[in-house]
């Protein structure tokens, strides 16, 4: 009997359900600007040596040189011979928008990368001298134009972590796949690019351990303070971990917002609720507009992006290490969040944005989020909102980055985040589908996923940053 | 510039990110167990007397009987003549468990209804006696066994609010279609059922409103009080009721919790990172293992549900009012709650359960929710876990009560709802896929969607009702 109450009356302890010391050593951890392990003027230094001990060169080639990824004869997809990693299909995607998802209408078809698995992007941080650290890796990805740059811990696809590779060989993925509950800090699916992906999602992580972790010369333990330091360089902080630190919790000192959590959840649910996005997965090779080159799968006039082939040579260049497709866009892009202070507290302008590959018809976006270029044969009125303020904004410029979109996907394509004060020619009232937030309410809606799109993740990755160095102190 | 300036930095009140406010008030409704406008007892009669100005018959119908609706030659999908409400197809679903998706595998085909909009389904709350009252709607539905029940002020499908049908003929839809944003409680997309709707969801809503609200024979003001104890009755409250109010925010007033927030988050993203659930949409013709006959399509061993058809007629029984197809259960479903105190904290024990409807392969569900027949022919290793236990509760049920689902899409199809104090045999460690959390953790996940299904919310509100009205009072 004794057994049987132990059983249903175990010694419990119970946790309080927020994790106020989560915050405390976050912000101690965003305050720190010179870490235990590296100095942040050294990062530069050891990514151009680990870019120098890889020796990877990366090529575009003709589709007909990639071993193993073909494109199927019934459909014209791209698929690699195994049936894994990825596939580029085709998708046609209806919108109909305005009050009750009855107004305007759009309609098209575009390439989309399709890759239902769920990924791991992990973090690992560790407690070193009284400071959270942040172990970052110097990551090889095809795709950026630097080829190196401070990636999470961990990036793992499922093949990875199922060991359908026979055995892992992604380092530290145990922490993450084999996850001890009490260590977690951050763990939340968060969709990737809307407009190139296909309901993509991984999982966001970040873990804290008290073990011994090797040295590795492709890991470093920072700080937030130094990660923040480095937000302000171009092409330097990889877009997995850009959308993994925005997870992060932070503690909000102001009195209040605009609008309360549930004023701005109301909002959001309007958003969704009007938008109404049907999509349809259709043959690649049926695609309207886009036609297939020996070189490319691009649009019939030249805009938006390129599906091309990649070949990554090692150091003797005669070896081929492997060949894969990527998505290479026209033209750098443009992601902004127009800023404003309302009753002393900083707002961001957010724009909820309807996509064809979101899971759920809008997720929430920068108040700019485009690539210039595929507009200029549009006359001004179509061309996005507040795309002009954000082009002009001069010395209103709060915070400005070139940064990669993920380098295993995306080849040379690139972003310019801003942060931008508004002028006057932004209405406090903003028009239908916009909505200010403070930075912390979208930190509690990045707890869930979907709700921030990724390139809002990064400019409040950005934000963060900004706020840990303000422009000019860097 | 004085206009300038003002539009730059207008007077602004920012408010509090919390609304503190409507916690207290919704916890003295709760308390509230006699309402201003009618006694909880009339509640009965004045549903009858609905019932009985309604005087409406159903009956099943062959299909060929159907007006308007047909089975579409080239798909066998059951649609209506104007493209419009929803149709029925098939579904082909295919599932990977296990510790990373790659574990036990199930595929299965099966009808499901497709309905892309989203519908409102609102209740209005006004202050009355310093007490907030829902306005409570008795509404008659062609599924219901007993017709009316009590439903939301307003259930109401795009083409209502948008018009289409000519300007609106729902009563108070204006307080949710022209939403007064300060006067918001409660406002989130939640999905229907996973395992017979594809990808549907519902605004959820809940407004205040200070207006004078004209008296109307089918609508009556009542306290959370009454409502609760309402919900103790069988058939009373319908599943859209009981869904928005499982969506009201609840003061926590415990310590903590078995598991942070953070913690089940974590758990959560877990369990939909691991399941692989691919869905495919087939026409309704080709679903293997169903038949169609004059009167029904049913599964060839008589299990899960049928579609059938059925005609609504007025007082003479001559004109039928309208015809429509509805599925119907092939019995009586079972849905529980197992709960136990942890730390003198009640928790209860939620299953990620994986659906072939859901828009993200799992959502939260009670402990046990499963049609027993439906595993009758299976041996005991192979019925669902925890079934037998809640079926032997006997005097461990703290709750119970027989509830309809929705009356416009279902006949007949009910199910029991039980909240069960656990024994012994239940583990405090649950077994993979189970987690104990408590009723304020799942208020909490109820302010977005997607988290917690259908069913899994109504047990909410019946442990809300259960609380402020514990079962042997009533």
């Amino acid at each position: 009997m004794l057994a049987m109450t132990a059983q249903l009356n175990p010694p419990t302890t119970l946790r309080t359900r927020g994790n106020a010391s989560h915050l405390h050593r976050i912000a101690l951890s965003a305050a720190t600007r010179q870490g235990a392990h590296m100095r942040t003027e050294d990062v530069r230094a050891w990514l151009a040596q680990r870019r120098h001990a890889n020796v990877l060169t990366v090529e575009r080639v003709p589709f007909a040189d990639l071993d193993q990824w073909h494109f199927v004869p019934s459909t014209g997809d791209l698929a690699h011979a195994s049936g894994r990693f990825f596939t580029i299909e085709g998708l046609h995607v209806v919108e109909h928008d305005g009050p009750h998802g009855d107004g305007p209408y759009r309609e098209w078809q575009q390439p989309v990368i399709r890759q239902p698995e769920v990924g791991i992007l992990g973090i690992l941080c560790k407690e070193i001298d009284g400071v959270l650290h942040f172990l970052m890796q110097a990551k090889m990805e095809p795709g950026n134009p630097n080829l190196v740059q401070l990636s999470p811990t961990v990036q793992a696809t499922r093949s990875n972590y199922t060991g359908a590779h026979g055995g892992s060989s992604v380092k530290l993925l145990e922490h993450f796949a084999d996850l001890d509950r009490e260590q977690v800090v951050v763990d939340v699916l968060q969709a990737e690019q809307g407009s190139w992906f296909f309901r993509k999602s991984n999982r966001n992580m970040i873990v804290e351990t008290s073990a011994d972790i090797a040295q590795d010369e492709d890991f470093r333990w920072l700080t937030l303070g130094q990660i923040a330091e480095l937000l302000h360089e171009d092409e330097t902080v990889n877009m997995n971990a850009r959308s993994v630190l925005s997870c992060l919790p932070y503690y909000d000192p102001n009195p209040g917002a605009l609008h309360s959590d549930v004023q701005l959840l109301s909002w959001f649910t309007g958003e969704r609720a009007r938008h109404d996005v049907r999509t349809t997965r259709i043959p690649l090779a049926s695609v309207e507009g886009w036609k297939r080159g020996p070189d490319a799968v691009e649009h019939e006039d030249g805009r938006y992006f390129k599906v091309v082939a990649v070949a990554v040579r090692g150091s003797n260049r005669e070896r081929v290490s492997w060949t894969q497709p990527l998505l290479e866009s026209v033209d750098m892009g443009v992601s902004a969040f127009l800023v404003r202070d309302f009753g002393g507290v900083r707002h961001v302008l957010v724009h909820a944005r309807a996509d064809g590959g979101f899971l759920d018809t809008v997720e929430l976006a920068p108040t700019v989020q485009c690539t210039p270029r595929n507009y200029e044969h549009l006359p001004a009125s179509q061309r996005p909102a507040f795309l002009d303020v954000v082009l002009q904004a001069g010395e209103r410029i709060r915070y400005e980055a070139v940064h990669s979109e993920e380098g295993g996907r995306f080849l040379n394509t690139r972003c310019r985040y801003l942060i931008v004060e508004a002028d006057a020619q932004v209405p406090s009232e903003p028009p239908r589908g916009f909505v200010w937030a403070t930075p912390a309410q979208l930190t509690t809606l990045a707890r869930h996923g979907h709700y921030l799109n990724v390139e809002a993740r990064t400019l409040l990755a950005c934000l963060n940053a900004a706020s840990a160095w303000p422009r000019g102190v860097v």
